[in-house]
């Protein structure tokens, strides 16, 4: 068995097994816009590999069920029609079992397909399925994490499962030199489009931390009347404060005076030690200036990397997601993965505890809007 | 076996038969804040008589699980704190088995409490609680066509399951003569308070419809431009046709230029000399003003509905919603049953499809917002 | 000089002597949608005059500006297009001056028309534009009311002016035996289509007071957490409440522990025996529910409204604003004039000490939403 | 007269004379929240003078009027409770006249204090206050067109003032070499804090337009189908097209087949070789992506601005607003001024025909969210 087909097994495998304790009513819910159920990430990730790869190098290939473009598709305007994507939560038919059997189905195709093809092209899409697929994984959890927490008995994904109880290794600050640094992937392995195009930036001196921010930090930033004072917020940080009555992190629950917050083994008591998570852009913002510090840029983040300690949390920097030098917009439907997301969102470097082996790298560039807080999301300063 | 647990039994299990053909996940959605799941309605009905009988009644009592009355109280605000109403859909656990469990584990109290408690009181709950779970029997049904419209490839609940194909039996006009006539339920059986105290109205002249308004009417109105003359329409209703683009009733779908519609047994060509259904009082009283005819009150309609065939349509009435004459809310939860519902809505009289048998009664007084089409609603004009 | 033509000439001197005390910055501003800058109802009520008359009966007439009927025009699709209405105050131009001039030319156009047309066919539009032009009064003063309340600096309309310092001639309650009577307007005076249409209802034995509720106890109401009961509110009132943080009747203010309101003379102390205003049906509902009383409907105010006192206040019914039987929507634009607002509304009766003299009419049926707060309302009593 | 003194002098004149053409009808209305009534620029400008340098430098200095600070307070929480954003256009009192009042009474106190101080602290003060005032002057007058816009009748400001009968006065393109550059205000003379701290940066070889894009190429992309075609969008430029149902520019209406704009002299015909103005972000990408080009960076624009003509649009950058190395919030309200806005927003480089004489500088970090076009905005391109 090819090393290739051994990853696209072991990824798929993977989604299975993160599906494990779920019970068929779990896979259904889509409470809020922006997280998607069970169903639809395992659903989705294969129609992935269906649309782009199996009806591309397939000849007279018969689809699973021709509904599920329909049903499966996300934002890939260049492939037609697509449900509305705030009403997966709607969708109860096909079945979870059903679902299950399209993912053997194209996974057999995909394992017949790569033993007679084994073009570059072919390779290449496979390992974007992949890599597609592991984004979804960890969505899949997260999005799971929030359906979850909406629930006022506390459910219990699996004992012992529990991302966010995590600790720092090393302490004390980094110092970089200013000078022109060089940016962006220069590998000959996979990345995404977003983070090609190797190219140089000027950096002033700085000073990163080795560690991330502490729920006991946050605790004290609390405790001082951070979510009270506006002088530390951005504007449009202050508003969302106060038209969503932010008081604390995100799952954090004030029981008999002691923080508590929801977690997939259930509802525990917050560690002080353990790494703050679940937070916004501007509670990162907010929390640094009431410091005297500042979060890095994704530059700085990326050129100190090999010298602290990452891959706990994904994290915060004060830059936008914006397109490097050169950047080009694939043709077709792949075009449409990353480029059109570069407008009003934050960056995010390094990974989390749902990021799947191997799927991290230091040049990898995450996104999502400032306020939202159910990616496992720390803090790093800089000064 | 008493007569009252024969019906008690009878009910509930009616309710599980409703279920039958779901698979599991069709027990979770709750796409709009209108309708509820099928677990919800199961586990509710089921709540009810935990709630307001078996705690009342039974020595020592173990609730089924402590937290279920959080869950799955509906609008009781007597009786605590309740799990928001717009969020259901989102709660996977407790799982459809168990809420299985939990309705056997109340029918077997009920059961022992019946054979040693005869109490009127009881008695009166058990019929109150039977009353209550038939209610939720058609909107678990109503609700779920809801859920089941919202998914591009038109599921079928049951194949034969068709709630909207039925004819009218007869014709013409009838004539009733003004005076004073009595309203309200009169009898010594089951009734809710909202149609107890009989009391005099006076009516004058009018003649009522034999039979319902048909699909084909209505097409007529449509086609004759009904929905684009705001003359035709009251100002509220002429705002909801422009600000949700109403063309058609609910469910209605043009193929191929031919309506079609959207019913338990899957997409259906509609059929001009079905009554017509899934309309709005907006709808319905903008055709009856295309026709020069009007909606009927709610006492016009009870006074002359012994000498027409009803019970296949819930009909609005152009009648307000509000307390008849000498209306008492009653102490405690059963108190909050109707009367607080008694503003904004309008009347529906008769009974539909999805009404379990035996529920119906003329002095029955259904009520919705006039903007509601999920129930199976019809039109019968007066002049 | 006519009869017609003075009340003619009064009513419309009385919109400009309304207008006053005002400066031209007053004359600009919506805040709400609900309400109406004091220029559009100047210009509106005399746009009534020149549509509605003065092109019918006028050969040749010149229109002062064709503009004007865009701009003026309310909710009279019949009429073509109109500016959006929740847009009147962003029109700046015309001028007030421009409106004033506007005003001369209509009223000179109407005074030549008078002295060569006296059909009753004109007569009848006439004295439909006085009224309609003190509807507008009202509003006029009502909405302009609304508009200084957001200014934090109270403005003062007019020294010695303050529409709601009123109070009680008489006390008791007035018994009514149960009975057919008759409802409607039966004269041969003006009247509009809604209180048209005399009819017989059966009322039985009521209790109805003689006096209104007073400030004082109202304060009682509140004092006794009637504003966190749910029991006592219906459950639409009760999301009104809490979603709009509804803690006391609109315009009032707590200001050192002692209660305020906005009046056109600036901020007063409430005092305790003047007639509570400016409340909504809900709040006069939770009140009487609270008394263990209720309100009167439409009905019973007519019939016993010989034997009080009224025109302080505008008095919610529990009554729903729906036709009265045979009642007939007009032809044309004059057709549109009150059916259409059939739906969703209550019924108010009485009058205020905002309506012009000679406006009010115990069959008047004056009607409004259940939220609305900022017409001059208040509460009697039944039982 | 100092020079300064004189500066302030024609500063404030300049205010006053942008409103000549005013009715006061116009100083009131504010139909959208971003924007602000005239009368509210004028009091806001003369409320930061006495707030910040009279109150502070002149003994038992006696405030014009105690309640002005709260009304014409804008987004300075340091300074206490502020009359709400989108309520301006309610406040009618103080009038118009009064608000001169106030400008005169501050000019004189102002006027006085210069001639007894000369610290450098009052000087800067005085400095910071005229390019407040003249970013007012800005606002002033593209508010004033925005809500002009509002009426149907398309109120002329002044004949022959039209802020966007602009032509390109060069063409081609520049060439500009990759390196390490300086970036932000280097000079001794007024600036802004957000363009305070020069620095480096490393730009690569790139070309930028010596021309903006006109009318007319701006029509053929329309025509091109633009607007339909998702593939040029941005995601959240998509979402904004179609949930605004936005076909052109801001202010452009189809007036028989041809293309008319809202001008501060009425409505005009479109010229096809004006440059194209009123465009959001996302429409400015949008085109560049059509041409196969992209939007510059802030950086590059700096840099080769001294080889092109500027100062007719301000000019979209593809990057977003955040903070140069080093930037600072300074102490106090003046700390409010820019910081905390780093977040959500674009940068716009160059400056408008709007803004005053004097007030421009090509380190001038001008910031709007992506969806606005209020403002006198275009596309110069870049690749």
């Amino acid at each position: 068995m090819s090393e290739l087909f051994q990853l696209f097994k072991n990824t798929r495998s993977h989604s299975v097994a993160l599906c494990e304790p779920l019970e068929i009513e779990d896979y259904i819910p889509q409470p809020v816009d922006f997280a998607s159920p069970p169903k639809w990430h395992l659903s989705h990730s294969t129609w992935f590999f269906e649309e782009m790869i199996l009806k591309k190098f397939v000849t007279d290939y018969q689809v699973f069920n021709p509904h599920f473009a329909f049903l499966f598709n996300s934002y890939y305007q260049t492939l037609g029609e697509r449900a509305i994507r705030t009403e997966r939560g709607t969708i109860t038919r096909p079945t979870v079992a059903e679902v299950y059997e399209y993912r053997n189905y194209v996974d057999e195709h995909i394992e017949n397909l790569l033993k007679t093809n084994s073009s570059s092209e072919l390779e290449e899409l496979i390992i974007l399925g992949i890599n597609h697929e592991q984004q979804h994984q960890e969505l899949l959890i997260t999005d799971l994490k929030h359906t979850f927490s909406y629930n006022p008995i506390f459910p219990v994904y699996k004992e012992g499962f529990n991302l966010t109880a995590q600790e720092n290794s090393e302490k004390g600050w980094l110092e970089i030199k200013e000078g022109v640094y060089e940016i962006g992937y220069g590998g000959t392995g996979f990345h995404f489009d977003n983070e090609k195009g190797r190219h140089k930036v000027f950096l002033h001196d700085f000073q990163i931390s080795k560690s991330l921010v502490t729920n006991g930090e946050y605790i004290e930033f609390m405790e001082a009347g951070g979510y009270d004072n506006f002088k530390l917020w951005l504007d449009e940080g202050w508003s969302w404060v106060n038209e969503n009555l932010i008081k604390s992190p995100l799952y954090w629950k004030k029981i008999d005076e002691k923080w508590h917050s929801y977690t997939l083994e259930g509802l525990r008591p917050i560690q002080p030690h353990h790494i703050l998570t679940h937070i916004s852009f501007y509670e990162a913002q907010a929390f640094a200036n009431w410091k005297g510090m500042r979060l890095p840029t994704e530059f700085e983040w990326e050129i100190a990397s090999d010298q602290f300690d990452w891959g706990k949390r994904w994290e915060w920097t004060y830059s936008a997601y914006l397109p490097y030098p050169n950047f080009q917009i694939a043709e077709g439907a792949v075009g449409e993965y990353n480029g059109k997301f570069m407008i009003g969102q934050m960056v995010l470097r390094g990974s989390s505890t749902a990021t799947p082996k191997g799927h991290e790298r230091k040049t990898y560039r995450n996104f999502f809007q400032s306020k939202y807080r159910w990616q496992i999301t720390g803090i790093r300063l800089a000064k």
